[in-house]
């Protein structure tokens, strides 16, 4: 299995930097497509178990669009042969002083395109 | 992409299984064996963030081996084609009342066998 294969990091990393956008923006239609929509989809967020992509959807839904601004640090793309990656970073946000958020994503390529299978999302002292 | 081969799906189960043994009796050895020996893998755990098979290496000698015992609900395995894998579980441990603890692991197959080449781990209020 090649890892990191040139080619395919670029795709991830335009998947990557498009659903920061997003969620930064809190362009919830674009969230919900990067997701796979399968109810095998996974998003532990920072309070919440979210199983199956209908699931997350209703929290995107339901979730304030203030306060979403972060910067990253330590972000990590790794792709596993053409069709497989994973994308680990820190965030920062101004309103959480001294925390660190992590996030970490697989992704996963379908006919339709990159997409995210599982996220885990959490915050802790930094 | 095939997701859930029934035979794929019995090597992660297993694999999976095989970590968890080596977790509440912290057989370190088994751990480290389990994730891929690679600077690219990456263990975001409770209060850590772990860059490299070898810092994760340098956590498990320096972790305490007690209440470790856990158990685990709504565990979710998930197979993308026959190399890559996701298992997420939420779990509870008596020593921590009132907490539920997420883990969320990305298994690949290389030619010595699955391994895990990114995990998460947080804890949040139950």
């Amino acid at each position: 299995m090649e890892l990191d294969n040139p080619g395919v990091r670029t795709e991830v990393e335009a998947a990557f930097r498009r659903y920061e956008d997003a969620l930064v923006s809190n362009d919830v239609e674009t969230l919900d497509a990067l997701f796979h929509d399968d109810w095998r989809t996974i998003r532990y967020g920072h309070t919440e178990n979210l199983y199956g992509a209908s699931e997350i959807r209703s929290f995107r839904r339901n979730r304030s669009p203030n306060g979403l601004a972060r910067h990253l640090s330590r972000t990590m793309i790794t792709t596993y042969g053409n069709d497989v990656a994973t994308a680990s970073t820190l965030f920062h946000r101004d309103s959480a002083p001294g925390k660190v958020g992590r996030q970490m994503q697989m992704w996963v390529r379908f006919p339709v395109g990159w997409r995210i299978v599982a996220a885990h999302v959490s915050l802790i002292d930094g």
